[in-house]
């Protein structure tokens, strides 16, 4: 049993884990290790919104961004899905994943020009730029099995032992390394800058985003079944209240999204990302909101009983970031797209 | 919106909330709060267990306690509720409350002496007492509703107005005013003196006692029914999961009790207690057990839902103590009664 948080990342806390020393988790899961080099990471996420995903301008768009992907300093890691977005539009978002902000630092210019830029040539889409560069400090990682790392855990170094703090309500705060010292709290509010059809968010500080996601490739008969008919459905209905609702309890936005292989089919996986005023607010959704107790309560007790022998793998990375970690910019989005719900009114440049 | 923790037991933090400054519960709940000048109260429990409730020997037991709690420092509240435990014994347990430990003092020896010690006369029943007498910063109280107070609430100089500290995993602990300070972990090793039939029980520190109770009295036709058909049977199924496999998550004894009215009838009213090693023990279970999570849920919902409006009402008093804010005796009960179940063996005296 190991801390979620690597050793060279310990401080002298100021704030206590929500667990005692001699906590056991019920069932086993694992956190991606960078190598101690690491200090800051790259999670890009470049959205396509069309009526029409099966449209010439949506298709060209993607062929654009995969290629801007094949250049030198492109990322190590990246992945595509897509979702039906609550105005009716199809979304198709791309994440790009890197380990070295310098080495993103000179790729980004170019692929933000193209996409919601001076130079962007992509006709009949709204497209989409959701950027966090957390240092290591600022998220964690999850994973209840080994062996298929998704998200940022693909360009770890490889993954724990068993971890001590999970399977509880706060374990993810407990992961987060800042949190030994610091409330992760909100502060300041977030503001929007238009220029034409481009509208560009600067959040306030400590804006949190979860990815979270399951894999169910290689599940078989029952546990497919399972999965599908008991689990599946209720997932989706807290997918679909943060959608509709989530303004109300500080989820600015929500897109279950479903993962999609190169030549665009759907795959059978799937994650939830959203974007949260605050750790706070999904900490409190997560603890107290039926659909995602009783998704809670499920895997405790499914996990609790197959242990290793589950085939569905659960994953999540969940950042909160600062001011100058983040970067949003929309570009002839619909006015409910990602963070342009956490601004009122967009102020001209 | 008031914080659970009264003024004048505030104190330097050292350990946080888990909540934020600005959260605001999705319903209203309530604390009793007593004069400031009540330093420490007093839980005692009698209990008399016998193969058959309506015994003469278990009638005169009662009457006989009953006797003593009329004289001048006798308790200034008491019920009366009773179970069948696990080995099918009929268990009559009366609480007494007082707020001032050296009333207690001065009245205790006597009915101890008559009821587990030297001048005991109670034939054919084993007796038992479990008290505590914490100080007001080791224990707090919560209620759903104003109006009908339980427990050591009764006591009371009355009740707050809305608290910020509850419907959140960790309320719990944030409403116990030592948890500004202390992890409230529990130290050292319980142990057992045997003196004859007699069995005196020394515990560790920070012994954590919950009693928590549903009133159903007032309850009309389709609140009631939901109660009895939905509610009820789940939170039957946590209360002997705890009495019948607690000791492996750190639950030594649960007795889920019906009320009895003077005259021995039951009432709409019950109440689950329970002795854990530590409230870190009892977060857990209530966090992850599939039974409390659903009754957490369920409670969340309906109270959510029904507000003010509803009849049910929900209240509970935990304590941590330390040793020397406990004491237990056991005369000839079977082993697995209360704290017995926190021994291995008993020393002879």
């Amino acid at each position: 049993m190991e801390s979620a948080i690597p050793e060279h990342l310990r401080t002298t806390r100021t704030r206590h884990r929500r667990i005692p020393d001699d906590y056991a988790p019920p069932y086993p899961s694992f956190v991606a290790r960078h190598k101690p080099g690491v200090a800051r990471v790259v999670m890009a996420y470049f959205g396509v919104q069309a009526r029409d995903a099966s449209s010439k301008a949506a298709g060209e768009a993607l062929a654009w961004i995969t290629t801007c992907f094949e250049s030198d300093a492109g990322p190590t890691h990246w992945d595509r899905a897509r979702y039906i977005d609550e105005a009716g539009f199809s979304n198709i978002v791309t994440v790009a994943y890197w380990d070295d902000r310098a080495k993103f630092d000179g790729w980004f210019p170019t692929a933000r020009d193209g996409w919601t830029g001076d130079r962007r040539a992509l006709d009949g889409v709204g497209t989409f730029i959701e950027v966090l560069y957390p240092s290591v400090e600022g998220y964690e990682t999850l994973f209840s099995s080994l062996g298929r790392p998704e998200g940022i855990a693909v360009l770890a170094d490889g993954m724990s032992g068993e971890v001590q703090e999970h399977a509880y309500w706060g374990g993810m705060r407990d992961r987060i390394p800042l949190s030994q010292t610091s409330e992760l709290a909100p502060a300041g509010a977030a503001r929007a800058i238009r220029d034409g059809a481009r509208i560009r968010v600067i959040p306030h500080d400590n804006l949190c985003l979860i990815r979270s996601g399951q894999d169910w490739v290689d599940t078989e008969a029952s546990e497919r079944n399972m999965y599908l008919g008991d689990v599946e459905p209720v997932l989706r209905e807290g997918m679909d209240f943060l959608r509709d609702e989530g303004r109300s309890i500080g989820c600015y936005a929500n897109r279950y999204m479903t993962v999609t292989a190169p030549d665009g089919r759907p795959i059978e996986k799937s994650y939830g990302m959203s974007w949260w005023k605050s750790l706070a607010a999904l900490e409190r959704w997560a603890e107290s909101h039926p659909t995602h107790v009783r998704i809670f309560g499920a895997a405790m007790k499914y996990l609790s009983t197959l242990g290793p022998a589950a085939k569905l793998r659960l994953y999540h990375e969940v950042t909160v970031a600062r001011t100058d970690e983040a970067f949003f910019e929309y570009f002839d989005c619909h006015p409910q797209t990602g963070m342009l719900n956490a601004v009122q009114r967009a102020d001209t440049a």
